[in-house]
């Protein structure tokens, strides 16, 4: 059971969480608890690292950073013995959960399991472990990054061989689409781990990236659930394995970016390593380029378009003006359209139906939007358009594929 | 260098600190600098683990309290790298700072310095360590109780053979009494360990007692002096042996305790183990008992009289009437006194030179102040008297003792 920062924000709020951990224990389960900072912790203490030193030592920083989780995981094992539950905290040294040395970025290497199991052994039933931090090969504190305390918790539940992990967080679950865009999105009660990844977008303010694909590799079921909602066994969202799904919509969510923009550079010369001379630069430049298109050729010139997001337009341009002047690619102009967003409609079900693109592209059509850029994988269908549309089309796609409805 | 909580208490402050450890490490010093918690971090770390569980494990309070000191010292050790002085911070349990298991009053039992001298030897120049906390032998943090930062302080003094240990705090040394009291009050250049502890109430909230007598144990020369002052080389108090201490007073300090209590039971029959049947359950009931006086036994009856805090009166009176219920002691009466004060002179030269407990006495005679109770030791004589003549009676032994001037 992983525990957020809005769930676990003051005294109150870590009672709160503890019942629910009690009301698992009293099932007969021994309980591993992943919590986060206070809410607000971890940004004082990064804002005074911060302003110490704006080019830290990430090794100091883990150090200083850490400290809010360790409070936390103090008070709720404390929280747990007064209702009488055998618990104990964990800071990550201690446990020891091993990662690499790659501070305030680090990869988990190793969670030993022997000691909270002798633990568990002697009749603790919840073992309460401070998120996102471990111990460098060097014995020194790192931390995981963004989205750190949901990567524990899905390490802990792969590394222990947990029946489930539950994050609890102040969302109840995994919507068809942006709620505030859309007033029919639903709640979804499982979802695809492929189609978590690609609703990204949708999902990021629910569950890190990162934590999704280690449950994937990993095949732990995660549970999303809002620790603020009275408790029941269909609460929240199942992000599980393909197969664990009987029944599915082809389409299951609709996600959106709206801060994207389309670059164009205009009459390049198409010849080998093209590609390579113009994407190098900007992925030096820390561009994150998302969709790409090329036109056909003709006579020996071609454009190339590609996205990304708005406030990396004027880094990208600065990366092709440079390669430009060193002679490294050729082109005439570099169109910059900042007024587009990102639509995608994603599901596991385009596998094995056909006509999915086909039918977005006509209700989009309909609605008189015009698509600008195309881009597929197995399990998504991604536009670009205007962004004035961006509520329109979201609607009209939720609407068509019927999303307001269970499968 | 040990800085305490207000040395600390935000960014800057800091800044002001890492200043001063400059100055030690351009003079050449490799410097082991023990931070405190920001001032007020401890209290609301304290007072979450009060309000989660009264009645608290000490081991998950350790685990919360902790934390606070690690916090400080990595934003030393970054605010010295800014300053370009190769620092690291290290968290009790990565020195080892090891403790015994008596969580949250743990004595220090090891110290090894291979780790530091190791990192002194590749270059590092500070070393800042969290103050206040240690490892258990079961591998869990400990905390070393009330002025525990200052005790960590003189350790690692004793630990490293340190040439000096300057204790960094918001006065700016030792005082022949309480400069609220009596403006004649001086700062002292140098005083005895012997001095220093027997001076607690003036040196509380200078020095905890326990590292006094550390520094006394290992002599560990302790300078105490304020972060906010100038820096100099006479500054603060030099709290050292007796022979480092060429020219003193007679009577180098006037110490006092305002919330003292005088209890007296009269009429109790004497007999052989009837101190032991009263103090024993006193004792037990916590009552810190200080000074004690039984009058000359009269037709094998006598009376007892002691002193104690004045909030302790009402469990003292609980613990002896219960005695006296289980036919332990015999005793008409209980009388307390409220009203009392203790007023004691302090001096390592009272042990060569005889005749200040008489001046002593005379000086409060001479200002019409009647002694309730004496008592001595080498070094102290102590007396209780009326409250409402506590300033009289300090200002008049500073003047008679000459306090106001150097030795």
């Amino acid at each position: 059971m992983k525990f957020g920062g809005t769930s676990v924000a003051n005294l109150d709020r870590i009672r709160r969480a503890a019942k629910r951990v009690g009301v698992e224990v009293a099932k007969g389960y021994d309980v591993i608890v992943i919590v986060s900072a206070m809410s607000g912790k971890t940004n004082e203490l990064v804002g005074w690292v911060n302003e110490t030193s704006p080019m830290y030592d990430a090794r100091e920083y883990d150090a200083v950073v850490s400290s809010g989780e360790n409070v936390t995981a103090g008070l709720m094992a404390l929280t747990l013995q007064e209702m009488d539950i055998p618990a104990r905290s964990w800071q990550g040294w201690q446990v020891p959960l091993k990662t690499n040395s790659a501070h305030s970025q680090a990869r988990i290497e190793e969670i030993p399991t022997d000691n909270i199991m002798a633990k568990f052994g002697e009749g603790m039933k919840v073992a309460v472990v401070a998120g996102f931090q471990g111990i460098s090969p060097e014995g020194r504190i790192t931390t995981l990054g963004r989205g750190g305390s949901d990567t524990t918790a899905v390490a802990f539940a792969a590394a222990f061989e947990a029946e489930r992990c539950d994050i609890y967080t102040d969302v109840d679950g995994v919507y068809t689409t942006d709620p505030r865009v859309c007033q029919k999105a639903r709640k979804l009660d499982r979802i695809a781990f492929e189609e978590m990844l690609e609703l990204a977008s949708l999902g990021a303010k629910v569950l890190q990236t990162r934590s999704v694909e280690l449950a994937m590799r990993y095949n732990v079921k995660l549970r999303v659930l809002s620790s603020f909602e009275e408790q029941s066994d269909t609460a929240g969202t199942l992000v599980c394995a393909e197969e664990d799904i009987m029944e599915s919509n082809v389409v299951n969510g609709i996600a959106f970016s709206r801060e994207e923009a389309k670059m164009t550079l205009v009459t390049i010369v198409d010849k080998p390593g093209v590609a390579a001379a113009i994407f190098g630069p900007l992925s030096e430049a820390g561009v994150n380029v998302d969709m790409i298109i090329q036109n056909v050729s003709e006579k020996g010139v071609t454009d190339m378009t590609f996205s990304c997001p708005i406030d990396q337009v004027k880094r990208a341009e600065k990366a092709l003006f440079d390669a430009k002047t060193a002679g490294l690619i050729e082109f005439d102009e570099l169109v910059a359209d900042t007024e587009v967003c990102k639509v995608s409609a994603v599901g596991i079900g385009m596998r094995s139906q056909s006509g999915v693109a086909a039918k977005m592209f006509k209700v989009l059509s309909d609605e008189g939007i015009n698509i600008k850029v195309i881009a597929t994988s197995e399990i998504k269908i991604s536009v670009l358009v205007e962004r004035k549309y961006l509520e329109l089309a979201v609607q009209a796609l939720h609407d068509a594929f019927d999303l307001d409805k269970a499968a």
